[in-house]
């Protein structure tokens, strides 16, 4: 046996413990209750505080093997754990206990002829696994959301990021076992091997869902390999889409922040469609404020006449999502021009228009296909917070199962209960 | 050019043509209202019993092939379209048109505090890939279930029912252009090439779900090269558990209509759970009545003493999903050993306990993790009717997205609608 074919084995019989320790820990977690899952987090977020030293020493044994391997300073700002970064994730741990939890809950109950009681039940998806990169509050976070929401969760961070994901994952299984939970429902993969990604996203038995966060590179590669389903981000293409009867000052100001709110979100808008009628009126000085903000422009022929500083866009242009100080603008002849355009171009993410026609409004909400679709409102919008979700594990660009930012009910799946006294099928 | 490498060249570009279709008739379907659906399924239903000898005569060069390749007489029998099948067909067509539409209905609406209304619309899945086997009714109906929840199917019937399938398959396209909808909002793939099913669950551009309903086999080997998600149905190993508490006449009544209601069906139990305290009352009777019926028994070894007609079940009796008249028997000493052998042997299909105590009815609707959980319910319940969803495109064993019984609402996702006037991010 070579060495190579050794470690091999070991490191399926690994992925196959973190798997099958997930799934028995997954079905004592299903069934218990809010105040066990709760007391769960309030410990863990007051021993982040209470071990803030220890946890600074592992993240900066990590800190300084980025930063020899030459990580870039925003990136390494993002891996280091300070008291505040701390206190923040504590903060999210007791936001997370105080959310209500949707495991049990029943809806669409209907009483049949026959007398029985349909309806569903809310129950954790079962197994999550999360892959993500360096951050390590990710893994409070998503630790946090698969446990309120009776997930167990395999956690397998950025090598960046080991030894303080390590400390954080012994943090979280204290404070588990302090609560009477059993510590597997929370496992960190314990090694950097790239390997064990690909036996995690192939573990159908063990594992219901993976979540990938990161770009979309290592998304597509994932996609091409994982046997278990994907809750997963691609592309937020997003568009603004300024109709003919829009109120030019609530447009102004709705196509300024959502280019220019973050550009590196989803949400951010990365085209912007202009009806032809109001053009004139308002692409003048809206091009000036984006300039004002060093905003890049570029723009169809027709905006060009209007904003001579802008560059020829190009159909690479409409494709791209910049998430950068760059902007696309396109002149359109109508809203079924701009829905043709949105049909063509956009990722299905976000997409707003600005009107004030209820016949507008009404059609580009039903007839543009993406996961969120706003009237009056700027693409920024997309994040779980401001849709009344609580904090989000990620925002989803699937068509199935969960769409948009995904909160705690996008961990859970439902059964059928159907409840008698002895009704037979007829 | 070898013929091989040009036959694959036409068969992708034929598939890639049909995605093409698809997704384009997709688009305008997505926004046709009821009445225009509801009156393309009306026109069907009429035409198919208005052109009954022809669709006879093709099925005829069907049922004469199968016959010559030497088809079972119970397949046949499955194959042939008669004035009665086409009548039956004609009537699931106007239930389906009568049944309520899902598209374009909100929930969960909420005002968040900055004034913006959140809410969740119900919107088609898109394009729908259906791949079954000989029964040339699935035509019928897939394509109804799909049209009427607003999405474009692409229909890979069975090799056997080519014929029939291609016949059906023009006069629903004739009622869609009757409605004024797309044509090709239903295509029967016009090709017997097995590649095509290969080509269709992997045009995942432009296919949103495919459907999968055949053997375990098939959806295997579908699943390991599909890059589409899927909505399927694997095993259905079903459980019933009689509880110490349980009404032992309910109790008799539910786990013999549970086993010899149907025994091919996937909500069939396959395996009876009995509580050690009345297992001595309830289970001489009760075997006596199965044996009536022919039904073949395996117990474990306390069972055998009390039904020595049994044979010995061995642990692949606990694992199979018989879909035949041979039951297997387990007494168990509490309610907990009956959930530990579900949640060892069960495929999550359906499970029923039979009980008055409350405080194990809840445990068990809590704990049991399948798709379908009963309390004093035979488990051949399962079916979308009896559940009052209508007629079901088929039952999922998925964990994700559709559960159990899949009708009108499980062939249609959600957006998200945030509707402002001007309000930005804070």
């Amino acid at each position: 046996m070579t060495t190579d074919t050794s470690t091999t084995t070991t490191l399926d019989a690994d992925m196959l413990a973190y798997g099958q320790q997930a799934r028995a820990a997954s079905r004592l977690l299903m069934r218990a209750d809010d105040a066990q899952k709760s007391a769960a987090l309030l410990h863990i977020a007051s021993r982040l505080q209470a071990q803030a030293e220890v946890l600074k020493a592992e993240n900066a044994q990590d800190v300084e093997k980025a930063r020899a391997n030459g990580l870039e300073p925003a990136m390494l700002d993002r891996l280091t754990l300070s008291d505040k970064s701390l206190a923040l994730m504590a903060t999210g741990l007791r936001q997370i206990a105080a959310l209500e939890d949707p495991v049990g809950s029943r809806s669409e109950t209907r009483i049949r002829p026959n007398g029985m009681r349909v309806s569903k039940m809310r129950i954790p998806l079962g197994v999550v696994g999360i892959i993500y990169e360096s951050r390590p509050n990710v893994t409070v976070d998503a630790a946090a959301l698969c446990l309120k929401s009776g997930n167990a969760a395999i956690l397998r961070g950025g090598s960046e990021a080991f030894c303080s994901n390590q400390a954080l994952g012994q943090i979280i299984q204290e404070g588990l076992a302090h609560a009477g939970l059993p510590t597997h429902a929370v496992q960190t993969i314990n090694t950097t091997d790239r390997a064990a990604v690909g036996r995690l996203i192939t573990l159908a038995d063990y594992v219901d869902v993976i979540i990938p966060r990161g770009g979309k590179g290592l998304i597509r590669r994932l996609e091409a390999e994982a046997t278990v389903p994907m809750i997963r981000h691609l592309d937020g293409n997003c568009h603004v889409y300024i109709d003919r009867d829009a109120d030019l000052k609530m447009a102004h100001d709705i196509a300024f922040q959502a280019k220019t709110y973050r550009y590196g979100v989803c949400g951010s808008m990365e085209t912007l469609l202009v009806h032809q009628d109001v053009a004139q009126q308002i692409l003048p000085a809206l091009a000036a404020a984006y300039i004002e903000k060093d905003v890049e422009l570029r723009g169809c022929e027709r905006t060009r006449q209007l904003v001579p500083q802008a560059a020829p866009a190009t159909d690479e242009d409409w494709a791209t999502e910049y998430l950068a100080a760059i902007l696309a603008i396109r002149i359109v002849d109508s809203i079924d021009e701009a829905m043709v355009h949105i049909a063509r171009w956009s990722s299905g993410h976000t997409e707003a228009i600005v009107t004030d026609s209820l016949t507008a409004a009404n059609r580009f909400q039903r007839e543009v296909d993406s996961s969120s679709v706003y009237v009056n409102l700027p693409t920024v919008f997309a994040d779980g917070f401001e849709y009344g979700l609580g904090a989000e594990i990620g925002i989803s660009t699937n068509r199935l199962h969960a769409r948009g930012p995904v909160g705690l009910e996008g961990l859970t799946t439902y059964k059928w209960v159907l409840e008698g006294n002895g009704q037979l099928r007829g």
